[in-house]
């Protein structure tokens, strides 16, 4: 449903350290639909993609990627919609469009590069749903394949774990490691129906759900020549399991901390890092902004695979921007399975398959 | 001095966890002098060269680079000697030769490439002292040189921060960050005087005493624009420090743990680790042997500098094979300024500068 104003997500507070991100965090207003100015356009939101990064965003003095957003700012966020006006010559009412949409169910935006937060795309050939663009097409697919091939040079017959296995990223990741010919992908996930799902739907070869499992002992029996990659976004005990089986010249690809309080200061250790000189290991961090130069790479190989259905679009979607708190909430509490993503209005008809 | 017998220090028992090497670990032997059979040489050992690895060599099931040591057995260990009778056609009595001696006065010998701790090397120009082919020419000399240069992958300009400073390796990395041009060289040692040392003897820009000093503080402040490389002996509370202070693209080069205990199982953490991906930085642990087949090539930039004045040859000599067991030990309590040499027999007159 399209609003005739503009509903918005504002922020009023910022979240104490332990707390879920829930509704209490911002202000629910709206205000009059905004017109462009010469070399603007308006897009209307359809959907929009919550990442355990924009919790970052909401912390005083963070240590993140980008700077936070101030108390009254509309939150930001990225998202795919469509131009409903324009004062653009190359960006015509219709086009699809991906960018920094904010929460909220119009904004005003102009092309832009930079980095892949803020970026802009006009989609060209739309495939449906157009959520897709926020799922294996955006910023999961991306983190997932640059940090599997590039930061971790995953090379087939290796031994691939994943922690958050089921998330938005490790289920792109799990699915690509599986397509590129890895010997094994093990997930880590903390539910047996996602266990579950990701071997039936998705291709892991054997699941370990940590809430139920001893993870240390399950890696291990799992592992017995070694994790050659360890793709992890959730660091803490995991990472120490994981570092206590490695086989040489692993690799460690930090992407996140998902499951841990997102906030900068000390997480919980210790960590087995003298295996790190044993197994002539490697751990390295990335954020895939600092790919954004090369994502069309990255778009044609997840492209081909999800047209030749070795990779599925894997979304759990909520229904309304009213849910947007809780969807971001739900990532910190192992809520969703697959890509977040919430539905702001529908796909337009000629978008969705009959 | 040399002996008419072949006095030897065989493994007695395996160290507890916490316990410092001592006599008390070695049964102190002699036996008859062996006699080289055809395609062997017997070797005089002159000098012998404790690293910490070699404490792992006395736990039951490590996990360290090479099998461990068998109750009864001759010390493992590396050293320089001087061949003293020969049926092997290469090996000319006189020679001077590097290999894995034992911590004895006499071994037989033969050829061997293989990895590092095992390889032989017939040292074609000796120079004076012999205990160089141990220090800067050797394991120390090459560790510091692969791991600053190829593991870390230095640049002209960045700033370096070297835990366990005054140690064999780092008092080598430390000198070789200088000359390949380092912006900053920082050092983290334990007195005063190991301070003056590295700054007086061996150019680090500033130290850091961390006994008496707060190393996050100190960190912070010699480094506002961050780390660009941390060479790291020592892990623990000094990496966790250093994790916080990391530049863009930091390095963490991770080739020991000499200063904490030794065996395996869990360090103490917790390691600031979320800002390896803030900062996309790399942790990277790695053994010297790996780069045996390379050694000429840190040999001869190593020899170079030598020679010009620009590398010093730090050395801590010991006298006398009976005190093998405590030069072990001292590397483990802070007891070394440099490398640490155990001086079994004089260098041959020819040898010995004026």
């Amino acid at each position: 449903m399209t609003a005739d104003v503009n509903r918005q997500w504002r922020v009023a507070r910022y979240p104490k350290k332990e707390e879920v991100i829930s509704p209490d965090h911002f202000d629910w207003t709206s205000e009059a639909i905004p017109e462009p100015e010469d070399g603007q356009f308006l897009v209307r939101t359809i959907c929009l993609a919550p990442v355990p990064a924009q919790r970052g965003y909401l912390e005083k003095s963070h240590n993140s990627f980008l700077d936070n957003i101030d108390i009254g700012d509309v939150m930001r966020g990225r998202g795919v919609g469509q131009i409903v006006s324009s004062r653009h010559p190359d960006y015509a009412v219709g086009d699809i469009f991906v960018g920094s949409l904010g929460w909220q169910d119009y904004s005003i935006q102009h092309p832009r590069g930079a980095e892949f937060v803020f970026s802009t795309k006009k989609v060209k050939n739309p495939i449906s749903p157009l959520s897709t663009e926020l799922s294996i097409l955006g910023q999961a697919g991306a983190t997932a394949y640059f940090g599997l091939l590039e930061v971790g040079q995953m090379k087939a017959g290796e031994n691939v774990l994943l922690s958050a296995a089921a998330g938005g990223v490790g289920s792109a990741a799990g699915q690509i490691a599986r397509i590129k010919g890895a010997g094994k992908v093990v997930g880590i996930t903390g539910s047996d129906k996602k266990c579950k799902w990701l071997v039936d739907e998705l291709g892991y070869d054997e699941v370990i759900n940590y809430k139920t499992e001893n993870v240390g002992e399950r890696i291990a029996e799992l592992f017995p020549d070694g994790i050659d990659i360890f793709f992890d976004n959730v660091g803490g005990d995991i990472l120490n399991e994981a570092l206590a089986n490695l086989a040489m010249h692993a690799r460690i690809v930090i992407c996140g901390f998902i499951a841990t309080d997102y906030s900068p200061g000390p997480h919980s250790g210790p960590i087995n890092y003298q295996f790190i000189v044993y197994k002539r290991a490697r751990i390295e961090g990335f954020v895939v902004f600092d790919y954004w130069d090369r994502y069309e790479e990255a778009e044609q190989d997840l492209l081909g695979w999800y047209r030749e259905g070795l990779l599925k679009n894997a979304e759990d979607e909520d229904d309304g921007l009213e849910r947007m708190p809780e969807s971001l909430g739900s990532l910190f509490t192992g809520g969703n399975t697959g890509v977040k993503i919430c539905r702001v209005s529908p796909d337009p008809e000629i978008f969705i398959d009959d």
